[in-house]
């Protein structure tokens, strides 16, 4: 996708370490007119796939999630990272490691909203190891629905996380691939 | 806004202790289409008050903020509970009380994203007790930005929210009004 690509290159920023900061776009202030093109794009690509539900993680899952949801006319499910007051005492929970905190963090979806006739494209801003979109697997399988699609806004592709989704057998998407961040460059492939 | 009362009062759950339950279309949950349609009634109430940003807090703000933001072409920022790697070391922080954990919870806003010259419009999903949005006002402040307008989804009257933004001197306006959960049951006012 064209428009990512240009805004990623114009707008974003290599901190080294493999780190691409889009905050300015994505993580933290969003475009919402850019997102909304996301979200179409996303939509388009899984306008065939039977998708019932849309499943992602917060935070930073929920604006390309929910644009996506919007052109789809499909609800959205972010998994909570803690469990509010307002979840029934059993829940599905499982847990990733955290980019920010090198640590694992919860995260947590409630059976209400998550069944097992439900056929589920996740949405995420970032593929790079996987390991968040293999725990929306988890909690999508814990509750018997099917995964039927991944999409996601930007994919790193030397961080091995496609390969390690290969074992799902449905479409992985991303809108722009990023082959490296070496030399403080941001190299796109197709 | 009568749509979103309506769903209210279909999907919404009195949880009793003054807890209004709504994750099956706001907090965990989320209905695309009924999120389009509220951020659209409050783009057009805070049409003409020359709002150059939109501010809100991660979680339950961004996606009302987002569809807010995509109806008046303006960026969105979402003020972050975790400073990320990807921060400046120097941020905009200050604490506020968290509904579901019961302690108290940083509110973190980059200075890349909101500056001197802004107008900031707050959008957040419920005024309950005003205190998540007085500390959205006070990032605003600290940033020296002029807040000209506080918008949400749902205000519950009987908790004193509105009273307690009086000395900011603008528009407060919230799309339903709940004046009692009393009793287990809803009760809305005009």
């Amino acid at each position: 996708m064209q428009e990512l690509q240009n805004r990623i290159l114009a707008e974003g920023k290599n901190l080294g370490g493999g780190i691409l900061k889009v905050d300015g776009l994505i993580n933290h202030q969003v475009d919402p007119e850019l997102m909304d093109h996301c979200g179409a794009e996303l939509a388009a690509f899984f306008a065939n796939s039977g998708a019932t539900r849309i499943l992602t993680a917060e935070i930073s899952g929920i604006a390309p999630a929910l644009m996506t949801a919007k052109h789809m006319k499909l609800p959205v499910v972010y998994a909570r990272k803690t469990r509010p007051v307002t979840m029934p005492h059993t829940v599905y929970l499982t847990v990733a490691p955290s980019h920010t905190k090198g640590n694992m963090v919860e995260l947590i979806v409630s059976p209400e909203y998550l069944q097992s006739n439900e056929k589920v494209l996740i949405i995420d801003d970032f593929l790079a190891s996987g390991a968040t979109i293999q725990a929306l697997v988890r909690l999508a399988q814990a509750a018997g629905a099917e995964v039927i699609g991944v999409g996601t806004l930007i994919e790193k592709t030397f961080e091995g996380g496609r390969e390690s989704l290969a074992y799902l057998n449905v479409p992985v998407h991303a809108l722009v691939h990023i082959s490296s961040l070496d030399d403080g460059k941001i190299e796109f492939s197709d």
